[in-house]
């Protein structure tokens, strides 16, 4: 029989699970170029051609070992985390060395062999809604619980005052994630200060490093110049969680890194620990292949310009139907506040209209729904008529 | 600071692990080729040539979001689950689709997705010693306990009856490795008949169903035109777990699959739940690219008869030398009983003439030590005049 902790997600209210079934029927139906499905995170921007070019020169050049061969590091190939800490440090300012990565099975995998390796039953680990929801996963799985911060409306900036309130003995890491996952807000270098001012303090007062998480699949997609700080630059004790998924589009290869500063506590227990949970959780190692490719295209990048031309367009466009939104700085999601209360019920009503987007609940935050928008450009256009039906649905009934 | 879980394996004794810090040292001191390393259960044989042109051919033929997409189902790429399932009805009379094919981040992967979907905390797996002790870990990563057999030899079969005592009402699965690391057997039709045996008697006992989880990364290695029974055909209630690390020599790419077939207890579920697991772990899916890689290659093979030439070189020369080997049907690894009784003592001794072998009590089983024979042909040869010496040694103090 199934695990009891797996039957609520088999047996229980399948949710979004739902709204899925409907959207394939309504696919089935209309045709998938008259559903508008903003509901995705998928990049909707191809790998670029670097990317083929670097793998195809691999195979032809380095030896077959180190292609398919387990890592003799737990943290990766040598080269590939070297060609990364170079980047990073090319980009931030930073020190880095091959040393201060470990490649990882994507951000995901990253975050679950990180808080096996400083959770324990009992502990906790703080975020900030609206968030990511499998975040209740990763910190499950190593036996900690998720800690909640109420989300910041209108700004949805991280409170760090709000943050302290919910610290304890028991709390060993907060998780931010900027550009956020749903919302596409930057968190701001002065959010940052004030999240390192506050753990700073609080590691003092209890005498133990209480980590920062910054999880980053986002980084690179950031628009109108906008600058995404560098977290390990505000607080001491911050580690790092990395994936190429969006930056180079590679989200099925599952490929992706954490950095552990030199300067976070027990460095090399940290990363000795973590060496052990990569393989107790049964990754091993980051897909070598992908590691390498990864090598070789550190500066290479998806076409932010056409996920920014999107964001424009639906932004415009929503806003001039009378939609309230939050003006997107970063990631791939315009997070819009339901003309109606219930986000749920928007989001119903939406579907009736065959486009679909993600109640605000699924992120810890009643009340908006995410519209992703890493689709092709037309369907952005050809979704307007649908949401001003929908607009003008809400204001003859409400 | 790190997790208190984690504190033994950074912390305490480093037992094999400072056995590889000696081989490192020994290693710069004396060149790669005067070390005997028979300790590493990494392919020595490369991947075949078709990967590499697989991978080419996919490249430039197959939509780049097949190629690095997230999979539409969690379950893995349609086109590569449905190639395995062929390859496993050509192989196996089996009647598997596509829809029995989970693929995993190799087998570790699928074993640790599995756990999951069916351990909670308080429950019990059972294995047979010897046994891989990276089991352990991936059952209390979902909360269960690993219960062992004793070890059976001479001829380390599992032993059903044996099994059946270690049975109560927290037994959830019984784990299987066969051809067997870390003692080459090939588990016989008759022993996988009486597991089956007992399974359904105890299931039907307690009212749900006792899973076996075959798990077979040494399947291909089969020596001697021996067969290796699959696990499936004996009892309802098998689930295989499977990995291409071994067959196809692509340790580092982490690519297997998980069976589970229709007539299983609850198959909706136990999928559905499965596909809950493989995200909520972080694993999200199976390495895009080299799942399609697989699709091309479900055919082709490593060269085992590489592997063959050096277990009969190995075993011909240890038995010349008075060594008492157990003759390896399967697998790369021989199992040795040692001259002295403490293993770990004549692993040290055996360093000490360059040779390097894995203690039995690191599977479960002292008195013994592993030789794994995936080594250039030629360190073979060259190692005999150590073994000689070691065992004069031994013959000379005992």
């Amino acid at each position: 029989m199934i695990a009891k902790a797996m039957e609520p997600f088999v047996f229980g209210d399948p949710g979004i699970g739902a709204m899925f079934d409907v959207v394939a029927k309504m696919v089935a139906e209309y045709g998938e170029e008259n559903v508008y499905n903003f509901s995705i995170g998928n990049p909707s921007e191809p790998a670029p051609e670097e990317v083929k070019e670097a793998i195809k020169a691999i195979l032809d050049e380095e030896p077959m070992k180190r292609i398919h061969g387990y890592n003799a590091s737990s943290s990766g190939d040598a080269g590939a985390r070297a060609a990364v800490a170079e980047h990073l440090n090319r980009l931030h300012g930073t020190a880095f060395t091959a040393d201060n990565i470990m490649m990882t099975v994507g951000a995901a995998g990253g975050l679950n062999v990180l808080f096996k390796t400083i959770l324990d039953p009992g502990t906790e680990v703080i975020t900030f809604a609206p968030y990511f929801g499998d975040y209740n996963y990763y910190v499950e799985n190593s036996g900690g619980t998720l800690k909640v911060v109420a989300p910041n409306a209108p700004t949805f900036q991280p409170d760090a005052a709000a943050m302290e309130e919910l610290i304890n003995e028991n709390t060993r890491a907060v998780i931010i994630n900027s550009p956020n996952n749903p919302t596409g807000v930057i968190y701001s270098e002065q959010s940052l200060k004030e999240i390192g001012e506050v753990l700073a303090r609080k590691s003092a007062e209890y005498g133990y490093a209480i980590f920062l998480v910054a999880d980053e699949p986002y980084r690179e997609l950031a628009y109108d110049g906008k600058v995404v700080p560098y977290a390990t630059k505000y607080y001491d004790n911050t580690i790092v969680a990395y994936s190429y998924s969006k930056s180079l589009s590679l989200p099925g290869d599952r490929i992706g890194y954490l950095v552990f500063p030199s300067e976070i506590e027990q460095f090399d227990a940290m990363k000795k620990a973590a060496e052990c949970a990569i393989r107790m959780l049964g990754f091993i190692n980051a897909p070598s292949l992908i590691q390498l490719a990864v090598e070789k295209c550190v500066n290479a990048s998806t076409n932010i310009a056409a996920y920014d031309r999107n964001r424009k367009a639906l932004y415009e466009g929503l806003k001039g139907l009378g939609y309230d939104c939050v003006y997107p700085d970063g990631a791939f999601y315009l997070w819009m506040k339901t003309p109606v209360e219930d986000d749920g019920e928007f989001a119903q009503m939406a579907l009736k209209h065959r486009i679909v987007v993600v109640p605000g609940k699924a992120f810890g935050c009643p009340g908006y729904v995410r519209v992703a928008y890493c689709v092709p450009f037309e369907m952005i256009g050809n979704s307007m008529p649908a949401f001003k039906d929908l607009m003008t649905e809400i204001q003859d009934n409400y």
